[in-house]
């Protein structure tokens, strides 16, 4: 039997077990991974050491090694964040509605664990950490599939915590990691349908494409964020150019990072020039249109591939739009339905733009990346997502969750 | 272009605009379709004709030729369904959560349309009419894609779909057919994603495998139901009886019916020859385990296949097993995840089974029939879901949606 198919199933016999598992049973268990990866942090090291090595071999970008590399300090915070998720409400168990019928019957319906969780992601390894922790608490099992470059990192950290595991009730085939990092693990876990309940990717747009491409398992996507900023005519100068700063320049390597600006030609023509040098001052490359381009020679002309791109770093596209319907219309063409910002002064505008853009989180007035499970107060995040289904935005404890109905009768049939 | 193509992007147009339909335009157009489809009875049985004719010529059962066959009391029934969503609880524009930050950002999360909805479905056109209500009455637009077998009564049924729609304010666009019932365009819709946010299957078993293992857009698995019935030690005689006939034999043919019951060899030794009796008096066909065979010899022999099988008429298969535990193991290895009940006096184990079962709805001591979104009381059933994520059981109209957050700020950026 496969590696993954053989998790697989102690997976799925180890969720059966946790849907049984009190609050304070998972925080034990909790509070004990929190404690053990601090106290194997020099084997950790050691281990994470290999991958940096490795990398170095392999050529590696210093940013990669960067996400890979791991120190007292960020295992640490790896085990604050363990910690922080013991201190939140536990969803599971919650009562979201009674139906009492005349017959009788009394039902309810329940928040539940998924099952089984899927996690497919790329270096950091501080997602081994997490993944773990977050459907930990939410009971269900998790099977998680890291990549090459963090494998001695992500094979320590499982190893600390099945041995923190193995001092609690909870059985350590809760938590497990496909040691094999070949591509056809990846692949054998897309269609896993038997054993695993959702599938979630976490990474670049290529992982996330081939999984919804290839995967029979249901998936959450996450992640992907070509987010837009549309400078209406009555847009304050300095706010816009804060805002479009702040969403450009604050962390450029998120997904609720700003990939495009697109303004409007009356506010361009009394601002414009200002906001594209002070993106230039900041070291942005712009891809701008015809007009753009004219005006500012600092930039490139952009190809239309430039519109669907997420630069993830310190290029914009930038385009003059007529209209706030020409700006929504361009959204809903390029976006991908992360966090999208129109700045105006105009609230007819404003609602427009905010009801009729197709996305996660829409603003009005404020920078997109506020778009975070941590901003909106949920206390933890297993990701962003983007699609329509179970969750849409940023995904807090309740989207590891799914319901039950209990039906409880005195012999109750139907007529 | 292909129908498909040019159906899912005119589709994605009218989505848009459908975001800003007031309940009351939704329930005006309701109305209107409920009207129209009544007025045009005459042309609509018509054209049904002729799908009974091609479905006599090719063949095709009476059980399915009764499924596809309308008459004037089916289109009243119809009409009336429609008239009753008008009545539902409109939820698009629900604030599902408000949060105040300290930097004055101020965030709802609402409910929303979903988009464009994919419906692909056997047989019965009732469908047409039911899917485009509960779509509409959601503020989605809906591609249809019914059965070649009904191809003429639901392109009568569209006709007379639009022949409304265009005295209302919601285009036409809102509701499509694909009238090329040729499996590629079923295939066309599997991977429509720029254009799709859902796709539904409705029917049977092999349809509902074919879109999941070949769909890259989001599904809703809906209706395959291996149910079970579990009659414990404990379980009353005649309860055990009323309920396994009731889950049996009031329908049949439809997926909360039980496939499956479970007995324990202590209530089999006392009460179980009177059950199987009572079982075939009602010209059920028995697929018994070794005891169960040569106890009653008036039974076939069950094969491994049998325990996986959705008979959906008068067959039921039966096993003696010796415990809650070892029912619960055998229900999650054979069973999907529906409708799973048990019959016992004994609160502990009852406690242990809806537990432990991983289904949508499980019951103590009622009959799995009561699984259906009327007799919940959500007054619409879009099918029953027996996948985890986004719904689970039967789904209402919140089925239908999603949700979008909004938030409006005064300059705020991220620090």
């Amino acid at each position: 039997m496969s590696e993954v198919l053989e998790k697989g199933k102690a997976a799925k016999m180890a969720s059966y077990q946790m849907t049984g598992l009190s609050t304070e049973e998972k925080n034990t268990a909790l509070a004990l991974i929190a404690e053990q990866i601090v106290a194997d942090q020099a084997f950790i090291l050691e281990e994470n050491n290999k991958d940096i090595e490795t990398g170095k071999e392999r050529g590696l970008s210093n940013a990669v090694l960067d996400r890979i590399m791991l120190t007292e300090e960020r295992i640490q915070g790896m085990a604050d964040g363990v910690n922080q998720v013991t201190k939140l409400v536990d969803p599971i168990g919650d009562t979201l509605e009674k139906i009492e019928k005349d017959n009788g019957i009394h039902i309810e319906k329940q928040r539940v664990p998924l099952g089984v969780v899927g996690m497919i992601y790329e270096a950091r390894p501080n997602v081994t950490i997490d993944a773990a922790a977050l459907t930990l608490k939410t009971g269900n099992a998790v099977i998680l599939r890291g990549s090459s470059s963090a494998r001695f990192s992500n094979i320590a950290l499982i190893s600390s915590i099945h041995r923190a595991l193995e001092k609690s009730s909870v059985t350590t085939d809760a938590i497990q990691l496909i040691e094999d990092t070949n591509r056809e693990t990846a692949k054998e876990l897309f269609t896993l349908n038997d054993y695993l309940d959702v599938l979630i990717p976490r990474g670049g747009k290529n992982l996330i494409d081939t999984v919804v491409r290839e995967a029979t398992v249901p998936v959450i996507q996450t992640g992907a964020g070509n987010c837009h900023i549309f400078i209406d005519e009555s847009a304050e100068q300095t706010m816009a150019e804060k805002i479009v700063l702040n969403a450009k320049l604050q962390r450029p390597s998120v997904c609720n990072a700003i990939e495009t600006v697109l303004i409007h030609p009356v506010w361009f023509e009394q601002n414009g020039m200002e906001l594209l040098k002070a993106l230039r001052e900041h070291e942005v490359e712009i891809y701008g249109d015809g007009t753009i381009h004219n005006a500012f020679p600092d930039s490139k002309l952009a190809t239309e591939e430039d519109w669907y791109t997420e630069y993830l770093g310190l290029s914009v596209s930038i385009k003059i739009v007529e209209s706030v319907e020409a700006a929504i219309l361009h959204i809903n063409k390029y976006g991908t339905k992360h966090s999208e910002a129109i700045i105006t002064n105009d609230d007819r505008h404003a609602a427009m733009f905010l009801q009729n853009v197709d996305a996660a989180a829409v603003y009005h007035n404020a920078s997109t990346r506020f778009t975070d499970g941590f901003e909106f107060g949920y206390g933890a995040e297993i990701g962003i997502s983007t699609q329509k289904l179970h969750a849409r935005g940023p995904m807090g404890l309740h989207a590891l969750t799914s319901t039950k109905y209990f039906i409880k009768g005195t012999g109750q049939v139907r007529r």
